[in-house]
This record gives C-alpha cells, sequence and structure tokens, in this order.
C-alpha cells in the first residue's frame, strides 16, 4: 500500500546532495517540519510525535490516540522503546503526568496496551462485552472502567467483532452513540479510538478532511497524516477521501499549499509528477 | 548471584537421561510443580505463572506483583509476548477481566507498565510525588489515582529517590505508614509492590520464612521462589534470610522438605551437597 514512486531516471548521490542543500536553504517552517518528520523512522517519529502531544496536550488533541491505536502493538511497543531512548522516560509515565481526569483513565492504558495481535475471536465475549458497552452507554458513564478495560485491552479483532454484536442487537454504530453531544470532547476522543481501531482509514480520510478545509489549513494535522500513513495505507487513504469529498486528495493538497512543501506533501501521497 | 553449580564429574548424556527417566517416575506433586516450572525459560515460566495467578486470583496472591514489579521492564515485556504467544491474548487483558476494584485500578497499569530503565533521577519530582504520596496515604485514600500512577509509571530508581524523600521528609518508612490496618490485603498489595520495585531480595527473602514457617509449609510460594530467583539473585536473598532468621536458608528448607522435591530446591539453591 505504499505510494511512493522512484523516478525513471534515479539521480545520482552528487545530484540529490545539490538538490537537498538548495531545499534546505528554502526550508519553510511547515515544509522543516515535514522533513524532519519524514526523516525519523517511524518508531522515533511516533516517540517525538507523544512527547510533543503531552507536552502541549490539550483535551482535542488525538495524536496519542493514534499512536497507541492506529499502530500495530509491535509498533506501539517500539516506539516506547524509542521514547525510553531519546527521552530517558517512559511514555505512560509522561502521558499521566501530563493529563487528567476521564482523559487520563483512557489514555494511559490505551498507551500502556500490547494488545494480543491474533485474528482469534471469543464470540460469547463479543455478546457480554457488546451488552457491557451499551449499558454504560445508556447510562452515559462514558469513561466507566469496564468501557475503558475494552477499548484499552482486547485484541482489534475482538473488538471489532464486539462492535459487530453491539451494531446487530442495539440497531446502530457504537459511534453514532457515542456522538450525544457533539461537543463533548472526550466523547470525541472515544469516537476516534474506535475508528483508529476498527478503520483507520477513514479516520485518517476524516483528519485530512478537516485539516484541509480548515480555514487557513491546519498544516500540522496535514503534515503528520501524509508523513505517518505515506508507508502503510496511504492508497486506501486516498480512495477513501475521493469517495467521501469527490475530490482527489493531491488536488486538494495542491490548492491549498505551495512550494516545496506542496511537493513534499504530494510526493508522499503518490502524486505522479512529484 | 547465580546459585546453580556444576558437579566436579559432569555426567554423560546417557546418564543425565537415565537419572531424568528414574526421577520421572518418582514424581511427586510438588517435585513435579517444580521441574515443570524450571524448565520453562524465565519469560515463558512468568506468562504460565501469571496465567494461572488470573484465572485463582484472590486477593492475597501478589505472584502478580512480583512479575510486574521484580522483574527488569525489558524482563515484564518479554513475560508479555510469551503470554500473547502462549495464551493467544494479552496478559493485561486478563488481569483486567479476573481482578476488580482497588486491586484492578493497581494490577493492570502494573503488568501493562514499561517503565524507564536509567538511572536519571530528577529530585525535585521525587519531593513533589513524595508529598503526594504522603497526603494520599494520610487520607487513607491508598488506591488514589496520583499514587497508583506514580507505583506504575515511575522508573525503579525515581521511586526510590521518591521513598528516600519521604522517610527524609515524613519521617518513616512509607511501608509503616501503609500497615495502619495489618489485615488489610490492598494495604498488604501495595507494600509488596513497594518492595518489589525496591529491595526484591528482602520481600522473597520474606515470601520463603513465611512459606517455610507455615504450619504444613506453603510448597507452591516456596517453589516459585527458589525456582524464579535461582539464576537471579539467590545468593542475596540467602543472606537477608539468615540474617532475619538465624538459619541458613537450606537447613531450614531441609528440615521442612524431603525426596526429590528437597533435592532439586537445595541445589537450585546453591547447596554444595546436592
Amino acid at each position: 500500500m505504499s505510494t511512493l514512486t522512484v523516478p525513471a531516471q534515479v539521480p545520482s548521490a552528487a545530484e540529490d546532495c545539490e538538490q537537498l542543500r538548495k531545499a534546505f536553504s528554502e526550508l519553510t517552517n511547515d515544509f522543516e517540519r515535514a522533513v524532519k518528520l519524514w526523516t525519523l523512522d517511524p518508531a522515533e517519529r511516533d516517540a517525538f510525535l507523544a512527547n510533543e502531544a503531552t507536552k502541549k496536550w490539550t483535551s482535542s488533541n488525538q495524536v496519542l490516540v493514534e499512536i497507541a491505536c492506529a499502530r500495530s502493538p509491535q509498533e506501539l511497543l517500539l516506539a516506547r522503546q524509542a521514547y525510553h531512548a531519546r527521552f530517558k522516560k517512559s511514555l505512560e509515565e509522561d502521558v499521566a503526568h501530563h493529563t487528567t481526569g476521564d482523559f487520563r483513565k483512557l489514555l494511559v492504558p490505551l498507551v500502556s496496551s500490547y494488545r494480543y495481535d491474533g485474528d482469534e475471536v471469543n464470540m460469547t465475549l463479543a455478546k457480554t462485552e457488546a451488552k457491557i458497552l451499551h449499558e454504560n452507554i445508556l447510562k452515559k458513564a462514558y469513561s466507566h472502567e469496564d468501557l475503558i478495560r475494552i477499548l484499552a485491552t482486547r485484541s482489534k479483532a475482538q473488538i471489532n467483532a464486539t462492535l459487530n454484536r453491539y451494531k446487530n442487537e442495539f440497531g446502530q454504530d457504537i459511534n453514532k452513540d457515542l456522538k450525544a453531544d457533539p461537543k463533548d470532547e472526550f466523547l470525541a476522543i472515544l469516537r476516534a479510538t474506535v475508528k483508529c481501531l476498527t478503520c483507520p482509514e477513514k479516520y485518517f480520510g476524516k483528519v485530512l478532511r478537516l485539516a484541509i478545509n480548515k480555514r487557513g489549513t491546519d498544516e500540522e494535522g496535514l503534515t503528520r497524516v501524509v508523513v505517518t500513513r505515506a508507508e502503510v495505507d496511504m492508497q486506501v487513504i486516498k480512495e477513501v477521501f475521493y469517495k467521501r469529498n469527490t475530490v482527489p486528495l493531491d488536488h486538494a493538497i495542491a490548492k491549498d499549499t505551495r512550494g516545496d512543501y506542496e511537493k513534499m506533501l504530494l510526493a508522499l501521497t503518490g502524486h505522479r509528477d512529484a
């Protein structure tokens, strides 16, 4: 699903150097950030993004959910190891220290999780836990320990089975039920958790849509999603994006960005002329 | 600190086989369990013990605390990986599922932790967090989220600094203050947590003392400590044991056990004639 393409004529190392030198002398902030993030390996990049998120954490910040839930369990573990090496602390220690209340109750177990990664599913458990989720949502007990336990410890395959059961039994998507108050930021982060666990492409497609449609463009979100998903599932994200917005992602990016920053994002999303 | 010794004349493989065959035909339950645990590698053994502990979990069960806190962060991680491979589930998932209330609030973050393993210590933080611990203990808020957060996420070096500060500032060991009600099992598990994090040899010395002094001997505890610490810190545990009980550990073991089980425990504790 990688979207990077290699030019027909591969440039020499000397040409690469010269192009890089030129590019660096004209780095803008957005381009600089994109280059910096792109040069890190995925685990180091996640450690960097997670640390940044804990330091300037706000309740609308969903980066930690992305790192905890949209990566594989093994990738999250590598990010935690990279966090130790770079910051001489643990990720969960910083998350716990910088968050409070319901957000802490959810985020600390999410970033500490090391989920089982297999496909095995227990249908009896799915039934029981769909009921537990529904009962708590009915009572608006959104931060109930059992609700958080299920989302933070079960394997993605098991959670998917539980949420399918939820839909069959209770008539609609759990995320519809988690939209009782669209302005509630804890509910928003719960919905992000569910989406990152079960349909990350849709989640990232939406983050891109919101980042681009925002007045002034949210370059931070745009860069983050493009850089972190380029070598993962960008092809699917592009399809989801087009289906939802009737505009190809590269057109939308080209319209809202410019210069080297634009070129880099287009290259990472697999735009042919980049 | 290993306590295993190699015989002066190493037996041939054939002699070993014959001895093993004989031994297996006379396995007693205790000996069988000791052999079984000893044949597993440390991570698999911890996964096995942890699974056993979740399945028959009682509030007096401290095995999960030992695995979460007396191992290195890397060893705990390996145990969690072994748990996936063996049980097709995650350790934290089973712990969360089988525990309730304050015990769940403490045990899930403990077994999910991946602490920073370095020696760096932040003295300002030690001062702040010693105060947080003391305030919560004064209020008998033993399961307060900040108290658990500190014990479950900080590095062992940092926790040690915090508890030293606690002692200097508030006049006595935190574990004295955590003994307000000696019969409270949650307090007992908090004390075990503190000891496993800061002085595991003392903790295991005490488990051995209680296992041996119990009417009828607690073979499960005795076997577990001997097998899991044989290649780690048994030498220090023996010194601690002797200092506290004025009886050498091997004498105490020989007095309370017999047959192959006795011989195996003595061999693992480094008894010369074993």
